[in-house]
């Protein structure tokens, strides 16, 4: 497709701020607010967003310098000499990080982060071929294009730059980057599909970045591309190239697939993006085999953070309730994609068990993945770090977070997730606005504004103030999520597991006050998970907690410690422990001695901010 | 060092048919009986011996033609042409199928197959270098030797043509293969070692393979390479190849480790040919740091039925009391290592533990890794198959055992701890015969004759006769297991995990009756095992049981079976179940139904005999 040439021009079919920008033709009950919308501007995530802006995306582009993955676009653009290093999907890392970065410009605009985002996407461009074709490993190392879709991750690569292309247009109002994706975007199309070559890739991604490619252009030769890659998958169209059907989300049709397999990033990054095509070819069968495996997923491949992916061989999902908690997987980037299909699942079905999903995947599934200082990654994030563990993979938790890894996935992964974190938010629906994650902010939707004013997940009250309402009063409805029995809208009663709408319509300066009861509680497993049998585990609200040394009396191994379920649970919010926590503290034993011993817990995403040290989420109860 | 050129000639130094045939020099309490001492005439592991002559020996044969190892050496004999296939390690499959051979040659000679062991001798020795370098793979596919010691397998190759090469010697009295492997070893020397090149090979095997060439030659030279090997490894040495130094047990050296790690059969390959270097140097501290190794490998590193490595990813041990019973890795090869371990442990110690531990391994740990037939194989040997297990891998338990793997270590490693498996039966101490392994059987040493009948392990008994004495009485020592409280030795008790003696000399005629206790029970996980917390094993004399589905009522799911462990438990002997074994039966509860229901188990090693079905060894207790 042709698009203007002025570096800021606007396209044709500009979409918001949003993530997953669905069109008006889509078939979604709701429409998602972008970074144009809702603003965070204070409390918790607001606290990590800053780490990330401050930390996390300086720090990241060092690293993409230190570890060659920028020099690879110099080489290949012809401006240094030198061999190709890193992984195969080297590239997508930089990608990752353009996309935060043009997220991060919508969030707090600083014209040097865009100075440099800019330099980068000039590289980028640089190192483009003139058919469009882009890969700069591929084309430095192995020579020949789509030598093996199993594993060169091209369009992998591709997928993630032409998400960076559109939060880069979306956030930033220049298409520079999206000159190239489109480029790539046309090559590709005029590659791959029926009549022409039949490869899938071997990492699915593409899928999602080409239907917002689609969104942000109008192009329909994306979306028809996406869908074909969607429609094809499952035939084990890669064995002809060695690639294991299991691992690569290749042995069963989306279409007809009952759960979730194999390589855990894989195969949430393609139901994500095959729940892009549902909605925007209005596929109810699609949309309806997505919703059956994701079911299957929570119901028995999915760990109490929201973790997904039982086993490091294959950072693949287990068998059903195959869940053990010292070896868990539980990628980073698993856990962002569980989001990103969640929240495609939610706009498709206004369904609040979507966006209960990604709450806890967000709180306990993906938060974990970084430091609170903001520059100190986990890849991997069990649910238990045993007294003696040791480190022999620069994945293993027992090093502690790391500043970076040979395979640097997670790291630019996490910093466009927190800087785009905004836009999961809120939606409309019909009208009515919907709230679905409680984050201290301002929304805008219409004329109207609205302030957000709580601190959680600390303390469970959420003020929703409309400060401007327009010529129509605002109708808003929250949710009320699963865990929150008892909770209470302007002090009447609302079911958990909904969304809740006050009895009356809002006009400027009316606030409607959410009680969220944050009492702790336990958890137990399903009675098939055998890896915790005979444990609970303590939840607060939106947050899974964890015992971690430290915090435990002297001498005890917290691998010996018993917890008294028939003793009451206190909590206390700590403001000096870890940035300010809610911790739990629990009766115990020690099985070693015998004593009688507290047992303090802190939320689970905080651990190994004091070093790597004894962990564990389930806790064995005394018997 | 020069050997006679006749092919039958004996060595100077020749040993008996042993395996860790120690010299008279070496520091040991015991001294074992080879393959020209014991026989195993009838019962149980005759049984299997049969099958491994009758099927696994010649249809390994055929896979080793079909999968191309054998190929490999007839294009570098230059009587084929093409590239090398399999793994960079396929000619250690041939050997050990060689070893197997020869090994079975004493057992059961048979002309034929000895031919076809002198025709693949041929073939290998033509496939030598001049120099006496020999690795096919690596000469046709990689070219340069010794350009990757971490990953390229030669030396580990070269440590199973010397065991082949040494079982063939002792067993069948042709050196042919004995020839190869000394011009191979004397380049290992000219070539490895202080002053000259300072690598160790990624995969340990060559230092318990050189030992037993030096016991065979009385070549000195081959000790101190091997002497070398164990002392250099632990340096991180393998760093400079990019080798993991803890998958590679390259991180601490042998003398100061305190537990085991890494690659499992590593590891215990390693601590076998450690001991050794460690009992022919009479070198305390090292059998010390050895004896403490394997003490925390049992506490914390072991599965119940003597499985080692509790991960797939880099087949590893897991950190202590990581022992997940679905993803139980437990190669097959791991618990052959660990047997040839204890073994030499035993021969260093007398210490009935380690007696104790070969037949655990044995029984639950190496014989799951054959099917009743003999040809099908398990690479892992998990604890747990689940209700809905996928098989994404051809070593995925799921699949059932099959035929060949990709990576074939383990079916000719089956077939040579089968075909020797005699040799660990019973050993002299200082004039005294030891019984360490109860089968059907003879045992002939100096001019005695001892004839062993026994149905165990269906049956306790185990009656010692003395067919024919020398001049000297016989004095005898039986062990009796760890479990076996309440055993006897002619009527009178005697103590559990010792060795009990007559109280009498033995003379022709004579007879002593060894009384086990074999009554079903109940084992229980220690506390800090969190996979299996909550659950009880049942065991039956040196058995661990196992759930499997087709013997429990129909329509209940293996994995929701409950034990009420204050039921009494029954076993019943079934001629016709699995070629004819004893049952345990057990009270339970399906937690489905809440019904009450019968619990059948049945051996573990006769698992997956009637397709990949629901099994678990460790089983729920009913709350």
């Amino acid at each position: 497709m042709a698009l203007t040439d002025s570096p800021a021009s606007p396209t044709a079919f500009r979409a918001g701020h949003s993530v997953a920008a669905v069109t008006d033709a889509a078939a979604v009950v709701e429409r998602p607010l972008g970074l144009d919308a809702v603003a965070i501007t204070g409390g918790f995530w607001h606290e990590r967003q800053e780490a990330n802006r401050a930390a996390s995306i300086p720090d990241g582009l060092r690293q993409l310098h230190e570890a060659g993955n920028l020099r690879n676009f110099e080489i290949a653009a012809g401006r240094a000499t030198g061999e190709a290093v890193g992984p195969v999907f080297a590239d997508s890392d930089v990608y990752k990080w353009l996309e935060a970065a043009a997220w991060e410009y919508a969030r707090h605009p600083d014209e040097e982060l865009l100075a440099r985002q800019l330099e980068i996407t000039e590289l980028v461009a640089a190192a483009q071929e003139e058919d469009g074709y882009l890969d700069t490993v591929v084309r430095l190392r192995e020579g020949e294009r789509y030598r093996d879709p199993a594993r060169n991750h091209e369009h992998y690569c591709a997928g993630h730059l032409f998400q960076a292309a559109v939060a880069q247009s979306r956030c930033t109002g220049r298409d520079d980057l999206l000159r190239v994706a489109v480029r790539l975007a046309d090559h590709l199309v005029r590659t791959f599909g029926p009549g022409l070559r039949d490869d899938v890739d071997g990492h699915p991604v593409v899928e999602m970045g080409l239907v917002e490619l689609y969104r942000q252009t109008g192009e329909a030769s994306y979306l028809a591309l996406a869908e074909h890659f969607v429609a094809a998958r499952g035939a084990h169209v890669l064995e002809r190239w060695g690639g294991n059907p299991t691992y690569l989300s290749d042995r069963v049709p989306v279409r007809e697939a009952r759960s979730v397999e194999g390589h855990a990033v894989r195969a949430v990054y393609l139901a994500a993006g095959a729940a892009d095509v549902a909605t925007e070819r209005a596929d109810a069968g699609l949309l309806a085999a997505l919703a059956r495996q994701y079911a299957a997923m929570a119901e028995s491949k999915q760990y109490l953070t929201g973790g997904l992916g039982a086993r490091w061989e294959g950072e693949a999902f287990g068998d059903p309730y195959e869940l053990p908690a010292d070896r868990a997987y539980a990628e980073t980037c698993a856990a962002i994609g569980g989001v990103q299909w969640a929240w495609r699942m939610l706009l498709a079905t206004g369904e609040a068990r979507y966006a209960d999903q990604i709450e806890r995947m967000l709180f306990n599934g993906f938060l974990p993945g970084v430091s609170l200082r903001g520059a100190e990654y986990f890849y991997v994030n069990p649910l238990q770090l045993r007294h003696d563990a040791h480190a022999d993979d620069d994945r293993s938790p027992a090093h502690g977070r790391r500043g970076w890894f040979d395979c640097a996935c997670c790291p630019p992964n996490i910093m466009r997730t927190l800087s785009s974190l905004a836009a999961y938010v809120a939606t409309t629906a019909e009208g009515v606005l919907r709230i679905h994650q409680f984050v201290e902010g301002v929304v805008r939707v219409g004329e109207a504004e609205i302030a957000v004013e709580t601190r959680y997940p600390w303390h469970g009250s959420v003020r929703v103030r409309v400060v401007r309402a327009g010529a129509e009063p605002v109708r808003l409805a929250v949710r009320v999520p699963a865990w929150a029995e008892g909770a209470s809208l302007d002090g009447r009663p609302v079911p958990a597991g909904a969304y809740a709408a006050p009895e009356r319509e809002l006009r400027a300066g009316d606030t409607v006050v959410l009680e969220l009861p944050l009492v702790p509680r336990l958890a137990r497993p399903h009675p098939r998970v055998d890896a915790v049998r005979g444990c609970v585990a303590l939840e607060r609200g939106p947050l899974v907690y964890a015992l971690e040394a430290p915090d435990q009396p002297d001498g005890v191994v917290v691998d010996d410690l018993r917890i008294d379920t028939r003793a009451a649970l206190a909590d206390r919010v700590e403001e000096g422990l870890l940035g300010g926590i809610a911790t739990i503290v629990a009766e115990g034993v020690d099985s070693g001695t015998g004593a009688r011993v507290p047992l303090t817990a802190i939320p689970y995403f905080a651990w190994a901010n004091r070093g790597p040290r004894e962990m564990r989420v389930w806790i064995p109860e005394a018997s």
